[in-house]
């Protein structure tokens, strides 16, 4: 069955964030996240487009999802796919409605994401979470679509159990006055010597221009990590500088 | 003065990693990383193409290569840039001749990249490199081309300070036999509870095939990032883990 032109037209409007809000789905393509999807969210799943090779290999897992599956070529398959180079399958899938854990976030890791623009970035960031069991990532609202394509590849999987909430730091801090918020800015304390709680939310801004000014005043705690002294770069990426932190504050 | 068709020709080749290779040469784009040309290593120099307000801003600093700085239209630096924005200015240089300290590596602590094939990871570790003050880092053969272009902007000029010499470990391994050789895998020793020396070779694989069987067994030591128990991402990306290792390697 060759895909309407209709199908096309949705599937094409899915790449720009407006449709996507607009109809509350995103795209996931790749055979390694739809099956995560499959076995962790099958519910959330709309519509599955795959050529005949993945649909044969993958029968008895799309058994209870027949009705939404749809075979289609290699050349349509590229039609629809927002990669430059299609992988087998692309599925359609509802956002997620993520909830906020109140009590769960006052003796966790949160993190805060102040205009993180880089889609890599951003998913790398949220795989972050995900490795280190972190439940909630905030985003500011200058922030990337973490259901943007770019996004969604790079974070692997880990929107199925991040929860990733619109917000704003003030909001958060009236919400919770007695946590902690840290932020990496130049001059900040040594994450390596400087006592820290396990528990609290993390800022990590821009990755150009860092953490607002606005947001800066809201750090109760200015974290650094150490540059070598005879090490030449003005900055880490920020999806690694969240790696390091977290890796520290996890593992004290 | 329009460009050449010889020219257009030239900088088309450039964004061609056998092309680079043939004419020892690369293209860094943009006016930051040119401006750290400038400063760090002018006599690298071979061109600059630039539009007019970016040369009259820099007239100063431009003047002692001024025989080597061509203006040109923002039509024509289009042409020939690789960015889908072109930024200002282009600059070709000669690919730096890296030396290889012996007797540094034996009380510092060394890269080794097994097979690192996206652009953008390969620039990140590199400017990880710069930022801890690492000043060797190995490439396997089957790893991206550093100065191709995506590698060199996400670099961040890190080129210019870190030595990147071609390699393969067993040489390294003969070459320093009491080196001790880290390697992230899977059940590794947790690198937050295990002593490791500072000095040493850190071997950090391919992005969705880890570290080659063969480069494994010259291991001395298999080390990893503890994930969370209610964690669920199955890895960390490689700069990532490569940012988290040699922060904890340099801060112990």
């Amino acid at each position: 069955m060759t895909l309407s032109k209709q199908t096309l037209q949705y599937m094409k409007s899915l790449q720009l964030g407006k449709f996507r809000q607009k109809y509350n789905n995103f795209v996931a393509e790749g055979d390694k996240i739809v099956l995560e999807i499959v076995a962790q969210n099958a519910d959330a799943i709309e519509k599955i487009y795959a050529i005949p090779s993945w649909i044969a290999t993958n029968t008895r897992l799309l058994a209870p999802l027949a009705a939404n599956v749809q075979e289609i070529s290699p050349e349509e398959l590229k039609k629809i796919s927002g990669l430059t180079t299609p992988n087998q399958v692309l599925a359609i899938v509802q956002q997620p409605a993520p909830t906020l854990d109140a009590q769960l976030i006052q003796y966790d890791l949160s993190l805060y994401l102040d205009g993180i623009q880089d889609p890599g970035n951003m998913g790398t960031i949220l795989r972050i979470a995900d490795w280190f069991g972190i439940r909630h990532v905030f985003c500011a609202p200058n922030c990337v679509d973490i259901y943007s394509p770019k996004v969604v590849q790079a974070s692997m999987g880990a929107f199925l159990r991040v929860h990733c909430l619109e917000s704003n730091l003030s909001d958060l801090k009236n919400q919770f006055p007695d946590l902690p918020i840290f932020g990496a800015v130049l001059n900040g304390d040594n994450i390596f010597e400087v006592p820290l709680s396990k528990q609290g939310i993390l800022v990590i801004g821009n990755e150009s221009k860092g953490i607002a000014t606005e947001v800066e005043t809201l750090l109760t705690h200015r974290i650094a990590i150490p540059a070598s002294k005879n090490g030449g770069a003005e900055s880490l990426n920020a999806a690694v500088a969240t790696g390091i932190i977290v890796a520290v504050l996890r593992n004290r």
